[in-house]
Protein backbone atom coordinates (compact mmCIF):
# COMPACT_ATOMS: atom_id res chain seq x y z
CA UNK A 1 0.00 0.00 0.00
CA UNK A 2 1.75 2.98 -1.38
CA UNK A 3 -0.88 5.74 -1.58
CA UNK A 4 -3.06 7.56 1.02
CA UNK A 5 -6.60 5.74 1.46
CA UNK A 6 -9.64 7.76 2.41
CA UNK A 7 -10.98 7.88 5.90
CA UNK A 8 -14.19 5.62 4.52
CA UNK A 9 -11.15 3.23 2.46
CA UNK A 10 -9.64 3.50 5.80
CA UNK A 11 -12.61 2.15 8.04
CA UNK A 12 -13.32 -0.69 5.37
CA UNK A 13 -9.45 -1.98 5.41
CA UNK A 14 -9.78 -1.90 9.37
CA UNK A 15 -13.02 -3.64 9.55
CA UNK A 16 -11.74 -6.16 7.29
CA UNK A 17 -9.10 -6.78 9.45
CA UNK A 18 -11.76 -7.75 12.15
CA UNK A 19 -13.15 -10.20 9.83
CA UNK A 20 -10.92 -12.39 9.03
CA UNK A 21 -9.02 -12.14 12.78
CA UNK A 22 -11.07 -11.48 15.01
CA UNK A 23 -11.25 -13.69 18.11
CA UNK A 24 -15.23 -14.35 16.99
CA UNK A 25 -13.66 -17.08 14.44
CA UNK A 26 -11.65 -18.93 17.28
CA UNK A 27 -12.60 -22.30 17.74
CA UNK A 28 -12.50 -21.91 21.33
CA UNK A 29 -15.42 -19.34 21.13
CA UNK A 30 -17.70 -21.87 19.24
CA UNK A 31 -17.12 -24.41 21.26
CA UNK A 32 -18.19 -21.09 24.58
CA UNK A 33 -21.31 -20.26 22.63
CA UNK A 34 -22.88 -23.51 21.61
CA UNK A 35 -22.75 -24.81 24.68
CA UNK A 36 -19.99 -28.11 24.20
CA UNK A 37 -17.56 -26.34 27.35
CA UNK A 38 -17.14 -28.51 30.16
CA UNK A 39 -18.10 -26.59 33.22
CA UNK A 40 -13.90 -26.61 33.92
CA UNK A 41 -13.38 -24.73 30.49
CA UNK A 42 -15.53 -22.21 30.75
CA UNK A 43 -14.09 -22.03 34.69
CA UNK A 44 -10.55 -21.71 32.55
CA UNK A 45 -11.76 -19.55 30.28
CA UNK A 46 -12.76 -16.48 33.01
CA UNK A 47 -10.16 -17.23 35.21
CA UNK A 48 -7.29 -16.30 32.44
CA UNK A 49 -9.54 -13.87 30.86
CA UNK A 50 -9.34 -12.05 34.13
CA UNK A 51 -6.07 -11.28 33.73
CA UNK A 52 -6.79 -9.51 30.53
CA UNK A 53 -9.88 -7.56 32.20
CA UNK A 54 -7.54 -6.43 35.16
CA UNK A 55 -5.22 -5.19 33.02
CA UNK A 56 -7.49 -2.91 30.74
CA UNK A 57 -7.61 0.17 32.97
CA UNK A 58 -3.57 -0.12 33.58
CA UNK A 59 -3.66 0.06 29.57
CA UNK A 60 -5.85 3.00 29.52
CA UNK A 61 -4.01 4.72 31.89
CA UNK A 62 -0.60 4.38 29.66
CA UNK A 63 -2.67 5.67 26.75
CA UNK A 64 -4.35 9.09 29.17
CA UNK A 65 -0.44 9.08 29.97
CA UNK A 66 0.54 9.16 26.22
CA UNK A 67 -2.26 12.00 25.52
CA UNK A 68 -1.70 15.94 25.45
CA UNK A 69 -4.96 17.45 25.16
CA UNK A 70 -7.34 17.46 28.19
CA UNK A 71 -10.16 16.90 26.48
CA UNK A 72 -9.15 13.78 24.66
CA UNK A 73 -8.03 12.26 27.91
CA UNK A 74 -11.43 12.98 29.46
CA UNK A 75 -13.28 11.04 26.39
CA UNK A 76 -10.64 8.00 27.50
CA UNK A 77 -11.04 8.48 31.21
CA UNK A 78 -14.19 7.40 30.88
CA UNK A 79 -13.22 3.89 29.65
CA UNK A 80 -11.37 3.47 33.24
CA UNK A 81 -14.65 4.36 35.14
CA UNK A 82 -16.46 2.01 33.19
CA UNK A 83 -13.55 -0.51 34.31
CA UNK A 84 -13.31 0.54 37.67
CA UNK A 85 -16.28 1.74 38.67
CA UNK A 86 -17.67 4.72 40.66
CA UNK A 87 -19.41 5.06 43.94
CA UNK A 88 -22.47 3.39 44.40
CA UNK A 89 -21.72 1.70 40.77
CA UNK A 90 -19.84 -1.42 39.94
CA UNK A 91 -17.21 -1.55 37.46
CA UNK A 92 -15.95 -4.28 35.13
CA UNK A 93 -13.75 -5.62 36.43
CA UNK A 94 -15.85 -6.11 39.91
CA UNK A 95 -18.32 -7.74 37.35
CA UNK A 96 -15.78 -9.85 36.03
CA UNK A 97 -15.06 -11.54 39.12
CA UNK A 98 -18.75 -11.53 40.03
CA UNK A 99 -18.90 -14.00 36.33
CA UNK A 100 -15.90 -16.17 37.41
CA UNK A 101 -17.46 -16.74 41.01
CA UNK A 102 -20.48 -17.41 39.29
CA UNK A 103 -19.57 -20.26 37.17
CA UNK A 104 -17.70 -21.51 40.12
CA UNK A 105 -14.25 -20.04 40.86
CA UNK A 106 -12.51 -19.38 44.19
CA UNK A 107 -12.77 -15.27 44.72
CA UNK A 108 -9.29 -15.02 45.80
CA UNK A 109 -7.96 -17.43 43.00
CA UNK A 110 -9.33 -14.89 41.05
CA UNK A 111 -7.92 -12.14 42.27
CA UNK A 112 -4.39 -13.12 43.40
CA UNK A 113 -4.43 -14.58 39.40
CA UNK A 114 -3.70 -17.88 40.79
CA UNK A 115 -2.72 -20.63 37.91
CA UNK A 116 -3.27 -18.39 35.08
CA UNK A 117 -1.30 -19.89 31.77
CA UNK A 118 1.88 -18.07 31.24
CA UNK A 119 1.35 -17.43 27.83
CA UNK A 120 -1.69 -15.54 29.11
CA UNK A 121 0.39 -13.10 30.69
CA UNK A 122 2.76 -12.75 28.03
CA UNK A 123 -0.14 -11.76 25.86
CA UNK A 124 -1.31 -9.34 28.28
CA UNK A 125 2.20 -7.84 28.43
CA UNK A 126 2.69 -7.23 24.86
CA UNK A 127 -0.43 -5.30 24.66
CA UNK A 128 0.84 -2.94 27.92
CA UNK A 129 4.53 -2.73 26.44
CA UNK A 130 2.73 -1.94 22.51
CA UNK A 131 0.60 1.23 24.26
CA UNK A 132 3.59 1.97 26.15
CA UNK A 133 6.24 1.88 23.22
CA UNK A 134 4.21 2.80 19.78
CA UNK A 135 3.00 5.77 18.98
CA UNK A 136 -0.53 7.13 20.33
CA UNK A 137 -1.88 6.58 17.23
CA UNK A 138 -0.94 2.77 17.24
CA UNK A 139 -1.96 2.73 21.03
CA UNK A 140 -5.35 4.02 20.21
CA UNK A 141 -5.99 1.52 17.10
CA UNK A 142 -4.99 -1.23 18.80
CA UNK A 143 -8.50 -0.85 20.78
CA UNK A 144 -10.35 -0.79 17.71
CA UNK A 145 -11.52 -4.92 18.33
CA UNK A 146 -13.93 -2.79 20.60
CA UNK A 147 -15.62 -2.13 17.08
CA UNK A 148 -16.52 -6.41 16.37
CA UNK A 149 -17.01 -6.84 20.44
CA UNK A 150 -20.71 -6.13 20.23
CA UNK A 151 -21.63 -8.85 18.03
CA UNK A 152 -19.50 -11.77 19.73
CA UNK A 153 -21.08 -10.50 23.52
CA UNK A 154 -24.77 -10.24 22.15
CA UNK A 155 -23.98 -14.27 20.63
CA UNK A 156 -22.21 -15.08 24.18
CA UNK A 157 -25.18 -14.03 26.00
CA UNK A 158 -28.17 -16.05 24.60
CA UNK A 159 -25.51 -19.33 23.73
CA UNK A 160 -24.33 -19.64 27.15
CA UNK A 161 -27.52 -18.37 28.58
CA UNK A 162 -29.51 -21.02 26.81
CA UNK A 163 -26.57 -23.69 26.86
CA UNK A 164 -25.22 -23.89 30.30
CA UNK A 165 -27.35 -24.54 34.01
CA UNK A 166 -24.58 -22.77 35.59
CA UNK A 167 -24.86 -19.45 34.43
CA UNK A 168 -27.61 -17.11 35.39
CA UNK A 169 -28.10 -13.17 33.98
CA UNK A 170 -26.23 -11.94 36.69
CA UNK A 171 -23.15 -14.05 36.19
CA UNK A 172 -23.43 -12.22 32.80
CA UNK A 173 -24.20 -9.11 34.33
CA UNK A 174 -20.67 -7.92 32.75
CA UNK A 175 -21.80 -8.14 28.84
CA UNK A 176 -24.67 -6.93 29.18
CA UNK A 177 -23.30 -3.51 30.01
CA UNK A 178 -20.72 -3.66 27.58
CA UNK A 179 -22.15 -3.33 24.20
CA UNK A 180 -23.50 0.29 24.12
CA UNK A 181 -19.91 1.28 25.91
CA UNK A 182 -17.67 -0.97 23.53
CA UNK A 183 -19.53 1.09 20.39
CA UNK A 184 -19.10 4.14 21.83
CA UNK A 185 -15.26 4.02 22.76
CA UNK A 186 -14.67 2.17 19.29
CA UNK A 187 -17.05 4.83 17.59
CA UNK A 188 -14.46 7.52 19.19
CA UNK A 189 -11.59 5.95 18.43
CA UNK A 190 -12.29 4.83 15.34
CA UNK A 191 -13.08 8.89 13.98
CA UNK A 192 -9.54 9.38 15.57
CA UNK A 193 -7.75 6.87 13.58
CA UNK A 194 -9.20 8.50 10.74
CA UNK A 195 -8.95 11.98 11.25
CA UNK A 196 -5.18 11.52 12.95
CA UNK A 197 -3.55 9.10 9.83
CA UNK A 198 -2.33 11.35 7.78
CA UNK A 199 0.41 9.35 6.01
CA UNK A 200 0.56 6.05 3.79
CA UNK A 201 2.84 4.92 7.07
CA UNK A 202 1.06 5.90 9.68
CA UNK A 203 -2.45 3.91 7.75
CA UNK A 204 -0.21 0.81 7.80
CA UNK A 205 0.74 1.04 11.31
CA UNK A 206 -2.65 1.47 12.26
CA UNK A 207 -3.67 -1.43 10.43
CA UNK A 208 -1.19 -3.30 12.01
CA UNK A 209 -1.99 -2.16 15.64
CA UNK A 210 -5.07 -3.87 15.30
CA UNK A 211 -3.80 -6.51 13.35
CA UNK A 212 -1.64 -7.06 16.70
CA UNK A 213 -4.23 -6.36 19.25
CA UNK A 214 -6.33 -9.18 17.21
CA UNK A 215 -3.53 -11.64 17.21
CA UNK A 216 -3.08 -10.81 21.56
CA UNK A 217 -6.78 -11.73 21.55
CA UNK A 218 -6.19 -15.22 19.40
CA UNK A 219 -3.48 -16.00 21.47
CA UNK A 220 -5.37 -16.42 24.27
CA UNK A 221 -7.38 -18.59 23.29
CA UNK A 222 -5.23 -20.62 21.39
CA UNK A 223 -3.28 -21.00 24.96
CA UNK A 224 -7.34 -21.77 26.67
CA UNK A 225 -7.67 -24.34 24.05
CA UNK A 226 -4.16 -26.32 23.97
CA UNK A 227 -4.29 -25.84 27.89
CA UNK A 228 -8.12 -27.05 28.37
CA UNK A 229 -9.33 -28.75 25.16
CA UNK A 230 -7.38 -30.54 22.41
CA UNK A 231 -6.66 -30.34 19.03
CA UNK A 232 -4.14 -27.94 16.84
CA UNK A 233 -5.03 -25.15 14.64
CA UNK A 234 -2.47 -22.69 13.10
CA UNK A 235 -3.81 -19.08 13.43
CA UNK A 236 -4.51 -16.17 10.86
CA UNK A 237 -1.50 -15.09 9.49
CA UNK A 238 1.09 -17.76 10.74
CA UNK A 239 3.45 -19.50 9.01
CA UNK A 240 1.84 -22.68 6.78
CA UNK A 241 4.12 -25.21 5.72
CA UNK A 242 3.62 -26.01 1.91
CA UNK A 243 1.07 -28.87 1.72
CA UNK A 244 -0.45 -30.81 4.63
CA UNK A 245 1.03 -32.07 7.89
CA UNK B 1 9.97 -20.14 52.55
CA UNK B 2 11.12 -17.37 55.40
CA UNK B 3 14.77 -18.24 56.25
CA UNK B 4 17.70 -17.78 54.39
CA UNK B 5 18.53 -20.65 52.21
CA UNK B 6 22.23 -21.74 52.32
CA UNK B 7 24.07 -21.36 48.88
CA UNK B 8 24.30 -24.96 48.60
CA UNK B 9 20.21 -25.33 49.25
CA UNK B 10 20.22 -22.83 46.95
CA UNK B 11 21.73 -24.66 43.89
CA UNK B 12 18.87 -27.53 45.06
CA UNK B 13 16.27 -25.56 44.65
CA UNK B 14 17.22 -23.95 41.65
CA UNK B 15 17.84 -27.19 40.39
CA UNK B 16 14.88 -28.78 41.15
CA UNK B 17 12.60 -25.93 39.16
CA UNK B 18 14.46 -27.45 36.24
CA UNK B 19 13.72 -31.00 37.25
CA UNK B 20 10.02 -30.55 36.72
CA UNK B 21 9.65 -27.17 34.42
CA UNK B 22 12.55 -27.02 31.93
CA UNK B 23 11.21 -27.51 28.24
CA UNK B 24 13.10 -31.07 28.41
CA UNK B 25 10.14 -32.36 30.00
CA UNK B 26 7.84 -30.78 27.06
CA UNK B 27 5.62 -33.34 24.45
CA UNK B 28 7.07 -31.33 21.57
CA UNK B 29 11.14 -31.93 22.53
CA UNK B 30 9.69 -36.03 22.69
CA UNK B 31 8.14 -35.79 19.23
CA UNK B 32 11.00 -33.48 18.01
CA UNK B 33 14.18 -36.03 19.62
CA UNK B 34 12.35 -39.16 18.65
CA UNK B 35 11.97 -38.95 15.13
CA UNK B 36 8.28 -38.20 15.33
CA UNK B 37 8.06 -34.68 14.02
CA UNK B 38 7.48 -34.45 10.59
CA UNK B 39 9.53 -32.18 8.41
CA UNK B 40 7.17 -29.09 8.46
CA UNK B 41 7.02 -29.68 12.18
CA UNK B 42 10.57 -29.60 12.19
CA UNK B 43 10.63 -25.97 10.15
CA UNK B 44 8.12 -24.73 12.20
CA UNK B 45 10.20 -25.28 15.05
CA UNK B 46 13.31 -23.75 13.40
CA UNK B 47 11.41 -20.77 12.50
CA UNK B 48 9.78 -19.70 15.54
CA UNK B 49 13.07 -20.83 17.78
CA UNK B 50 14.63 -18.24 15.55
CA UNK B 51 12.84 -15.51 17.02
CA UNK B 52 14.26 -16.72 20.17
CA UNK B 53 17.58 -16.67 19.12
CA UNK B 54 17.91 -13.85 17.12
CA UNK B 55 16.37 -11.84 20.57
CA UNK B 56 19.22 -13.09 22.91
CA UNK B 57 22.32 -11.04 22.60
CA UNK B 58 19.55 -7.91 22.63
CA UNK B 59 18.76 -9.61 26.16
CA UNK B 60 22.16 -9.65 26.70
CA UNK B 61 22.70 -6.28 25.86
CA UNK B 62 20.05 -4.99 28.11
CA UNK B 63 21.56 -7.23 30.99
CA UNK B 64 25.03 -5.55 30.46
CA UNK B 65 23.20 -2.04 30.30
CA UNK B 66 22.47 -2.39 33.85
CA UNK B 67 25.70 -3.75 35.76
CA UNK B 68 27.84 -1.30 37.09
CA UNK B 69 31.24 -3.60 37.30
CA UNK B 70 33.56 -3.49 33.94
CA UNK B 71 34.61 -7.28 34.89
CA UNK B 72 31.21 -8.44 35.22
CA UNK B 73 30.35 -6.69 32.29
CA UNK B 74 33.35 -8.36 30.51
CA UNK B 75 32.07 -11.70 31.56
CA UNK B 76 28.60 -11.02 30.39
CA UNK B 77 29.90 -10.16 26.90
CA UNK B 78 31.18 -13.47 25.82
CA UNK B 79 27.44 -14.36 25.95
CA UNK B 80 27.23 -11.64 22.93
CA UNK B 81 29.95 -12.52 21.05
CA UNK B 82 28.80 -16.53 21.30
CA UNK B 83 25.56 -15.25 19.35
CA UNK B 84 26.94 -12.34 16.87
CA UNK B 85 29.74 -14.15 16.07
CA UNK B 86 33.39 -12.02 15.43
CA UNK B 87 35.82 -12.14 12.40
CA UNK B 88 36.06 -15.22 10.73
CA UNK B 89 34.11 -16.69 13.28
CA UNK B 90 29.82 -17.54 13.03
CA UNK B 91 27.70 -16.89 15.35
CA UNK B 92 24.97 -18.67 17.19
CA UNK B 93 22.69 -17.01 15.08
CA UNK B 94 24.40 -17.36 11.86
CA UNK B 95 24.13 -20.68 12.57
CA UNK B 96 20.92 -21.07 13.83
CA UNK B 97 19.80 -19.61 9.96
CA UNK B 98 21.90 -22.49 8.48
CA UNK B 99 19.86 -24.86 10.99
CA UNK B 100 16.70 -23.34 9.65
CA UNK B 101 17.90 -22.91 5.92
CA UNK B 102 19.59 -26.93 6.47
CA UNK B 103 15.94 -28.16 7.20
CA UNK B 104 14.68 -26.67 4.14
CA UNK B 105 12.93 -22.86 5.11
CA UNK B 106 13.72 -19.76 2.69
CA UNK B 107 16.55 -17.82 4.73
CA UNK B 108 14.44 -14.23 3.78
CA UNK B 109 11.44 -16.10 5.57
CA UNK B 110 13.57 -16.68 8.20
CA UNK B 111 15.31 -13.37 8.32
CA UNK B 112 12.01 -11.82 8.44
CA UNK B 113 10.58 -13.77 10.63
CA UNK B 114 7.50 -13.95 8.31
CA UNK B 115 4.32 -16.11 10.09
CA UNK B 116 6.31 -16.59 13.38
CA UNK B 117 3.14 -17.17 15.94
CA UNK B 118 2.21 -14.27 17.58
CA UNK B 119 3.02 -16.38 21.07
CA UNK B 120 6.08 -16.90 20.40
CA UNK B 121 6.63 -13.09 20.10
CA UNK B 122 4.88 -12.45 23.32
CA UNK B 123 7.22 -15.32 25.25
CA UNK B 124 10.14 -13.62 23.42
CA UNK B 125 8.67 -10.10 24.91
CA UNK B 126 7.87 -10.89 28.03
CA UNK B 127 11.75 -12.71 28.51
CA UNK B 128 12.66 -9.04 27.32
CA UNK B 129 10.51 -6.84 29.28
CA UNK B 130 11.76 -9.06 32.81
CA UNK B 131 15.28 -8.14 32.00
CA UNK B 132 14.92 -4.36 31.28
CA UNK B 133 12.43 -4.62 34.67
CA UNK B 134 13.45 -7.04 37.01
CA UNK B 135 16.70 -6.08 39.35
CA UNK B 136 19.79 -7.22 37.95
CA UNK B 137 19.96 -10.42 40.34
CA UNK B 138 16.18 -11.50 39.03
CA UNK B 139 17.80 -10.88 35.16
CA UNK B 140 20.85 -12.63 35.96
CA UNK B 141 19.17 -15.35 36.94
CA UNK B 142 16.35 -16.06 34.22
CA UNK B 143 19.34 -17.10 32.51
CA UNK B 144 19.77 -20.39 34.48
CA UNK B 145 17.72 -22.51 32.05
CA UNK B 146 20.86 -22.40 30.68
CA UNK B 147 21.95 -24.88 33.72
CA UNK B 148 20.06 -27.73 32.34
CA UNK B 149 20.68 -27.11 28.40
CA UNK B 150 23.23 -29.37 28.12
CA UNK B 151 21.45 -32.47 28.62
CA UNK B 152 18.78 -31.74 26.12
CA UNK B 153 21.16 -30.66 23.80
CA UNK B 154 23.08 -33.97 23.39
CA UNK B 155 19.61 -36.14 23.95
CA UNK B 156 18.64 -33.65 20.45
CA UNK B 157 21.79 -33.71 18.52
CA UNK B 158 22.04 -37.64 18.72
CA UNK B 159 17.89 -38.05 18.41
CA UNK B 160 17.78 -35.70 15.74
CA UNK B 161 20.74 -37.49 13.50
CA UNK B 162 19.54 -40.39 14.10
CA UNK B 163 15.83 -40.32 12.67
CA UNK B 164 15.36 -37.47 10.29
CA UNK B 165 17.26 -38.00 6.95
CA UNK B 166 16.92 -34.17 6.24
CA UNK B 167 19.52 -32.92 9.26
CA UNK B 168 22.98 -32.96 8.92
CA UNK B 169 25.98 -32.63 11.19
CA UNK B 170 26.57 -29.36 9.57
CA UNK B 171 22.72 -28.88 10.32
CA UNK B 172 23.04 -29.51 13.99
CA UNK B 173 26.64 -27.04 14.05
CA UNK B 174 25.02 -24.71 16.33
CA UNK B 175 24.43 -27.56 19.06
CA UNK B 176 28.18 -29.00 18.64
CA UNK B 177 29.22 -25.42 19.48
CA UNK B 178 26.61 -24.76 22.54
CA UNK B 179 27.16 -27.29 25.62
CA UNK B 180 31.02 -26.12 26.89
CA UNK B 181 29.55 -22.00 26.31
CA UNK B 182 26.20 -22.73 28.41
CA UNK B 183 27.76 -24.88 30.86
CA UNK B 184 30.65 -21.81 31.36
CA UNK B 185 27.79 -19.51 31.50
CA UNK B 186 25.83 -21.02 33.40
CA UNK B 187 28.19 -21.79 36.29
CA UNK B 188 29.47 -18.48 36.29
CA UNK B 189 25.59 -17.30 36.75
CA UNK B 190 24.76 -19.59 39.25
CA UNK B 191 28.07 -18.46 41.44
CA UNK B 192 26.94 -14.75 41.01
CA UNK B 193 23.04 -15.46 42.36
CA UNK B 194 24.37 -17.97 45.24
CA UNK B 195 26.95 -14.83 45.92
CA UNK B 196 24.16 -12.24 45.53
CA UNK B 197 20.81 -13.37 47.16
CA UNK B 198 21.29 -12.03 50.51
CA UNK B 199 18.49 -12.18 51.92
CA UNK B 200 14.95 -14.50 51.77
CA UNK B 201 13.28 -12.48 49.58
CA UNK B 202 15.86 -12.33 47.19
CA UNK B 203 16.25 -15.78 47.18
CA UNK B 204 12.40 -15.84 46.64
CA UNK B 205 12.37 -13.48 43.58
CA UNK B 206 15.67 -15.56 42.10
CA UNK B 207 14.13 -18.80 42.22
CA UNK B 208 10.76 -17.09 40.44
CA UNK B 209 13.03 -15.70 37.82
CA UNK B 210 14.42 -19.33 36.82
CA UNK B 211 10.58 -20.40 36.83
CA UNK B 212 9.37 -17.46 34.86
CA UNK B 213 12.20 -18.23 32.09
CA UNK B 214 10.81 -21.99 31.92
CA UNK B 215 7.52 -20.86 31.77
CA UNK B 216 8.88 -18.53 28.51
CA UNK B 217 10.81 -21.86 27.05
CA UNK B 218 7.43 -24.06 27.43
CA UNK B 219 5.25 -21.59 26.47
CA UNK B 220 6.68 -21.20 23.13
CA UNK B 221 6.66 -25.11 22.92
CA UNK B 222 2.91 -25.06 23.86
CA UNK B 223 1.95 -22.50 20.85
CA UNK B 224 4.35 -24.70 18.83
CA UNK B 225 2.44 -28.05 19.33
CA UNK B 226 -0.84 -26.46 19.60
CA UNK B 227 -0.50 -24.41 16.10
CA UNK B 228 1.54 -27.43 14.06
CA UNK B 229 0.82 -31.01 16.05
CA UNK B 230 -2.43 -31.36 18.16
CA UNK B 231 -3.53 -32.20 22.19
CA UNK B 232 -3.96 -30.17 25.04
CA UNK B 233 -1.55 -30.46 27.73
CA UNK B 234 -1.60 -27.94 31.01
CA UNK B 235 1.57 -26.54 31.43
CA UNK B 236 3.18 -27.20 34.67
CA UNK B 237 1.97 -25.16 37.37
CA UNK B 238 -0.89 -23.31 35.52
CA UNK B 239 -4.54 -23.70 36.79
CA UNK B 240 -6.04 -27.37 36.74
CA UNK B 241 -9.41 -28.18 37.05
CA UNK B 242 -10.59 -30.31 40.27
CA UNK B 243 -11.49 -33.90 38.52
CA UNK B 244 -11.36 -34.40 35.12
CA UNK B 245 -11.93 -31.94 32.11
Amino acid sequence: MTRLLTPGEMEAELRQIGAVRYHNLHPFHRLLHSGQCTKAQVQAWALNRYAYQSAIPIKDSIVMSRIEEPELRREWRQRIIDHDGDKGRRGGIEKWISLATGVGLEREIVLEKRGILPATNFAVGAYIDFVRSRTLLEAIASSLTELFSPTVISERISGMLAHYDFITKETMAYFTARPPQASRDADFALGYVKTNAHTPEQQVAALAALTFKCDVLWAMLDALYHAYVAPGHVPPGAWRPEGSM
